[in-house]
């Protein structure tokens, strides 16, 4: 078993790099904060004996050596990235597991077969550069280097720039390296498992997604003198459409999830109105038919509303995958685990996208999930309790020995 | 009669201030290039041997001596900020006008029994500062002092702070003196006049106003693990607001306006269900009981939106005038003159609010309106035809000197 109250510690202590007023984080991927953030793990795996690499997405990997290190390493990790109101356990502490696992192989003087590794995956939320998920898709083939390099944020800097200004930029190639079993621990996000007062979710399928930016064009005009019947007015084209994205997972529920994140509407002047709106649209659903389906229903609805108000669309599908089957032999490592340390457990899908989803196609993989208070996430006042973090860790160390043994 | 090409290259000549590269202005008010027009304008008045005074809010009065001196001002005048994305017509064409009359009268060495003023009102659009039209309020002892000086822009840049630092904080007390007579002439910013071929509106009402600022809280979560009947999604709500406002100007037609100009959704990142979001409303009509009538259905509306989604709201007007006619002899003034030039008119309502409409609680007044290209204008493509622009002038000056001679 691990040492609940260090990794607890050592979760505080990377919250207060951008501790926000409310309680929670705000450490956008890149910034000097992720820096800050980054640095902070290096050392604490540098004292941990582990040796660091950093690939050219900036990605780090933090690795203890196995008894045989030409075999292929057992890793884990996440994300050190927040949203812009973030919690303090979204990612980060999948990442200080890895360390802590690290941390408790050396207390316990535990030698495995293979190689052990932490990692950082760069850019997870997809808040500060769209899409999500980006570093680790990179590593998994399923995005080209260039591609990911190439994502700009509101500002026009781009993940390549900005990896080098704050030295992450590193000379490994991102991937095309075996990798034994991967496992991620992370908060659910979701509010199953409080529900059901179990401390262990063991995921068999991350949920397929579809993000898409759509762009409306009316006509800029005075807000006074203009006639209702005479408006082509972008933002009420944005309003129906917001609606109906909504109804979109109202159709389809219970499973599915429907979604406007964003939205910027120009000249955004009090008495203008708008003549043009960007917004995103998050969609997702465990089955991919069904994904397909809310696709369908999305665009005809986009066609109907921008032409009854005689609008143009511009629509793009920026970030797919297809629903994420889990590898058998990791969940069931996963769930063994649990079972082995006396927590009660259930198979969940994870509703968000993690870095193990694109892992999961090139290695065997799996996740670990604990409760969240009330199920909340990307917002300040996420929390979880110290036993529910204890024993998400617990089970990871417990699967990646298993693994790393076999 | 004036000089058309003149006024009409004084006017290419300020729209090189702030031109945008879809051929309209950027000038918002109070920054850098409001300074740069405003001196040049200043410049030109003292070239037409006129004495400049300006007040506290920065509102600018060029002055042409009259016989006698002790009789109070004609006064003419409008705005020379504009929308973000504005046109190169919107208020700068009554500023040039009163520049036009007083250089009109010059050439053809008129004297006048009551002295003309040609003046600047700061702060018009209502864009960069809410509300509109706050320095001539401030004039005609609608707001106090205080309160103009301290309308902030959205960094927090006060009125006043932004007055001294261009240098346009004046000594002058703000109004408090009288006016003979006002008149102001501008684009019509609606499509009545050119679609009935007529270069001049003889304005006889301004339309009332009701400016709303609306706050809307849910719940900040995550857009994949939330299913969509756990949400509190503050965009949902600000979505169906917009399109009940919009149905508040429908079901009030043809007279009613009323529009969402302004929306900003926090934390605005593509996968949280926004938890908090502003917008702004703006509702007209020329009838004040139908402007309450409207009123009424707005809250009645965001009562039941925010109730079934389970948002807060917090619904603030923060501006209101009612419906302003304006007075008989002025109005007789513009209409005499557009008929002694020979100029097809017609009576028409003000849709836009204008500085002339809080002159007029404190002066006769009225206005003189030209058609605009397509009815439109906040829009960088505004547009007029030279002629309308030296008709629209021509007027003004008959109109004012009718009443510089009573
Ligand atoms: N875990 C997590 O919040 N990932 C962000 C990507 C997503 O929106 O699912
Ligand atoms: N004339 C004009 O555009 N005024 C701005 C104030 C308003 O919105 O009516």
């Amino acid at each position: 078993t691990i040492n609940g109250d260090r990794l607890w510690n050592s979760l505080m202590e990377v919250a207060k790099i951008g501790a926000t007023e409310k309680g929670g984080c705000c450490r956008l991927a890149l910034t000097d904060l992720d820096k800050e953030a980054r640095d902070l793990f290096v050392s604490w795996c540098k004292e941990a004996g582990c040796t660091i690499k950093i690939d050219k997405m900036g990605n780090v990997f933090a690795r203890r050596a196995g008894k045989n290190n030409d075999l292929p390493p057992v890793m884990t990790g996440s994300h050190i990235d927040t949203q812009p109101t973030g919690g303090r356990f979204d990612g980060v502490y999948g990442v200080l597991s890895g360390l802590e696992v690290i941390r408790s192989l050396n207390d316990q003087n535990i030698e495995t077969e293979h190689p052990i590794e932490a990692a950082i995956w760069t850019n997870e939320e997809g808040s500060r550069f769209a899409p999500a998920m980006v570093a680790s898709g990179v590593f998994a083939g399923v995005f080209d280097l260039e591609y990911g390099l190439s994502r700009a944020d509101e500002d026009g800097k781009t993940m390549g720039e900005e990896l080098e200004r704050i030295g992450y930029a590193g000379d490994e190639p991102v991937g095309g390296r075996d990798i034994h079993a991967f496992f991620e621990v992370h908060i659910e996000q979701g509010p199953i498992l409080e529900e059901e007062e179990l401390p262990i979710g063991v995921v068999t399928h991350g949920q397929g997604q579809r993000w898409y930016e759509l762009t409306l064009k009316g006509v800029e005009s005075h807000a006074g003198p203009t006639p209702m019947d005479r408006r082509k007015d972008a933002l009420l084209g944005a309003a129906r459409i917001i609606n109906a994205v909504n109804k979109v997972g109202i159709n389809n529920a219970p499973l599915a999830c429907s979604t406007v994140g964003m939205i910027n509407s120009y000249p955004n002047s009090r008495n203008v109105i708008p003549g043009e709106v960007f917004l995103t649209i998050d969609m997702r659903h465990p089955e991919d038919d069904m994904l397909s389906k809310m696709d369908a229903e999305l665009r005809a609805s986009i066609d109907a509303i921008t032409e009854e108000i005689g609008l143009t669309q511009s629509l793009e599908q920026i970030f797919y995958y297809a629903p994420v089957p889990f590898d058998e032999g990791c969940i069931n490592a996963v769930r063994s685990a649990a079972n082995l340390c006396g927590y009660p457990n259930r198979d969940i899908v994870a509703g968000a996208g993690h870095d193990a989803c694109y892992m999961s196609q090139v290695a065997p993989a799996s996740m670990v999930f604990v409760p969240c208070i009330d199920g909340i996430s990307h917002n300040e006042v996420e929390d979880a309790k110290p036993e529910w973090i204890t024993a998400g860790c617990n089970v990871l160390i417990n699967a990646m020995l298993e693994k790393a043994n076999q």
